[in-house]
């Protein structure tokens, strides 16, 4: 498993992360006998089997590469770039706010090209399990493939399904959505979630977060956050050290909540008409927003 | 242990998240004959055992409380804050980064009030390690305590020492530094990290930030990225979706380096200078400044 | 005029800055015989004509007091914080980008308690004129006496009327609408607004900001710009640069836009379609979204 | 002068700016028998006077563009990217910081390609007045070309000096180094400005501001605050709004300060050591952070 067998050497079959001069990354597996070809030289797996991590080696045309041992955020970093990816700042967030870690059993739609879906069978260790849902074929395929060539695919289930008939899951204990209208699902969601469970979405547009978040009302989730994750890079120099000029301005926005049930006993009595239990759930319950009824009355 | 007894319903010995009506959090253990006492009314743990996560219970002054299957991120989030405080913002960027995980083995210091510590060894699983270093006792024993509660010990080494004196540990693949003066112990970072490893780090202001990055330089590490993360809460009103009216500005810069040995044939005959390879690891080898060399002309 | 009596001494009448010791702010204008009474004891203005800008001042009780020159950047810092306020981020950039300079004729609505009223006062200069529409006879009556301390009234025409009956101006050079449904005042707005003439406008919430848009596009607007400005303050210590712990997260988001007219002639055939004109506007004369077309068809 | 002659139609001599399909901008004088010529075919400017402004007009090749009024926001906006220019999201917190408006005297180094010059020339108006230091002749003779094209130069005066032998003037109100190392110019600032009066600066990096920040304590300057301003833009669909994917990620560090004495006779004894004064008016007197004494002993 490539990211298990650790230890200071390169070794067969490991999944190895080669940098050119012009920093290039090219991932490979260290099979005897195999060849990487670039425009800069062949590297010969013969050659980089049972040498030190980090070390410098040399193609035929002698350009010098760096061996390194790629972690999950070197995986995710180098996916080709488009907007379907998801990124490091935010499937770090995500995995510590819904505590998804070693052991955890985790339901996710779509699968898409299989990133989200790599992290997270990367979090849940070999205990755990991911079930991943896609309607799309084709894509399915593709992440089949991602996530046996990091082999992980043991730990994940895939299944090809439109959502909208529901999930096979239930007391589920964290459900991440990546689709467009994640807010057409959220019934489906409610019936997949164990009580207190944790819902996650994300979303590129404030139309979309807008339908989600009347949806979540309607479902009696609670606990709502809505956020977003901006990471910025500096220079690295000592006597300079400053932003770089751009960056990445978004990628989209994170939304949480947990399905509970309020009781109406404690609901005042102006409030106890029917539906009113789903305002209180949100109204009470946002983390980040002590104000927000305040601003209903704006 | 606490965030690995997944399932719809509470157990005995479950830790759990009591959420009061103004939402205060309180953290307790689930044993038979156990109470908790509020401003609110009194709790019994005997009425919280065997029901569903996510259940609304009541006081016995009937003041209504969510009973909840605490996350990693709730831990983090309602630790009382302080400065020395890790956010889940920036711990899921470093966990991803760095590729700490199931199995690994990784090593920290200071422990502090163990804030970081608790989320690695939450993510290292129980095959992982994390040796975490700590020359104040008094922390160290706030550290355990912590651990204990959270049932998370036995993955977790601490030791008592001075990293002045070096780290008793080898060819380990992460090292996270979380103290001011970072910048003096990369020597006995480099000594303890695998070739290739990776070292991060988490400092407050930037002159903390330069002088690092100035003994990374010297001590030969490349791949050095330095960065912060943002994170900003919206106000999650379906019909009024906006950013929160104020938000924590700045917890910390994270710098990330691997020390990698740059054999000196292939620079430029010009730069083969004594040294020289050191400018090259770094210039070279960010990632995310394409043009730092045009940089350091300006 | 508080702004226009340049000089390094103070003088009779000047609007003065009085800073204590704990950084309070006290606005005052210099009239002999007047006093400014704090709980930190008195300050006889007598004692605080024709002396230094920037001199230290005592009270009676020998409390020191910082005496300065106040800028329009100061009077918006230190007016009473509550969201109706417009900042001098927002500000800045408005007056920049719609072109508010010396000797305009601008149109604002609403007058609120006057704060963008005075600011573009300031910049528009003697020659210039402010036109400022209010439909709340108090806030109208608040705002004129904030205009009058500040001795800028001469260069406001307030106005007590409610925008949806529309604005007696034409061929304006810039308008301004700081009113939470600025979406419902577009035809307003265009009958007032030369062509090519530059409309912004504040808004809180997401929501705003979408139905704006869809306004904006029915009637022929181009160059359609949305943005937020964040301001981001840092410890000015030498040895501890770092941004503060907190910030304002969020004032409201800017958005500005042109009218103008498309003839049919340079559409494709295709898009010739009564109506189509608009979308052409929008798509290819936004300016900061060179992909806003390829965005439309995700 | 460009920005005052408002109108709803064209004139002869007006600066105008044509906006070719692809966004492209050209900016030129409407003189009689002028054309400008783009690979889109050639417009004759005797069809572009005394039409309204905001038209859509034709090339020979019946290309369409859009006839507009620059304002200074679209100067700025469209002039050659380079790491000099300055911003309109930083120049509008400038002027409204440092109360540079109507009338106002102030006084500018280095004068650069001049865009800052003209914004400020731009905000004094008829009646202010604009001193604006350089020691490279190439960059003065650039700059004063720009200013004449914009028809600003009476308001300018150019010179050409090291400022490191000072400023003419004397008891100025406001004045702003854009020189990277501004720093070793804060006693000449000193002399130049008056009591209580404004002076402004941008540097690129963090080690610079510790650089200045330093020097500022040195001198006695008080009310200093750092900040930065981030401007974020929109994709301007009603439906899918958005950041935009990418943005500037950083510009440059704002600084400001204020000339003040203290007398001692405030200080604590402890305190009233030489230079004592200059620590306490930094750490009292800095708005925007209460906490930077509690900082220090961090």
């Amino acid at each position: 498993m490539f990211f298990n067998d650790y230890g200071p050497y390169t070794r067969e079959n490991d999944l190895a992360e080669l940098v050119s001069p012009s920093k290039k990354i090219h991932f490979v597996k260290l099979r005897h006998g195999g060849e990487l070809h670039t425009h800069r030289g062949i590297l010969k797996f013969d050659d980089l089997i049972s040498i030190p991590w980090g070390s410098q080696v040399f193609s035929h045309q002698d350009s010098p590469f760096i061996l390194l041992q790629p972690t999950l955020g070197d995986l995710l970093h180098e996916t080709p770039r488009n907007t379907q990816i998801m990124y490091a700042k935010d499937i770090g967030f995500i995995l510590i706010t819904m505590g998804i870690g070693p052991g955890i059993r985790v339901v996710e739609a779509g699968t898409g090209s299989g990133s989200l879906t790599t992290a997270l069978a990367w979090s849940v260790g070999e205990k755990g399990k991911v079930i991943s849902y896609e309607n799309r074929q084709e894509m399915q395929i593709l992440a089949r493939k991602n996530l046996n060539r990091l082999g992980v695919a043991d730990r994940v289930e895939l299944k090809l399904r439109d959502i909208g008939d529901g999930f096979d899951e239930t007391d589920i204990d964290a459900l991440f959505l990546d689709v467009p209208n994640a807010y057409d699902y959220i019934p489906q969601v409610r019936a997949a979630l164990k009580m207190g469970g944790y819902f996650g979405c994300i979303l590129p547009t404030t139309t979309q977060v807008s339908l989600l978040l009347t949806s979540l009302r309607r479902y009696d989730f609670g606990f709502v956050d809505v956020c977003e994750i901006i990471l910025r890079y500096y220079k690295p120099s000592p006597d300079r050290l400053r932003p770089t000029d751009r960056m990445i301005a978004h990628t989209g926005y994170l939304i949480f909540a947990r399905p509970i049930v309020l009781l109406e006993k404690d609901l005042p009595s102006t409030r106890r008409a029917p539906g009113a239990g789903v305002v209180v759930a949100n109204e009470i319950l946002s983390r980040h927003t002590d104000n927000v009824s305040e601003d209903e009355n704006t």
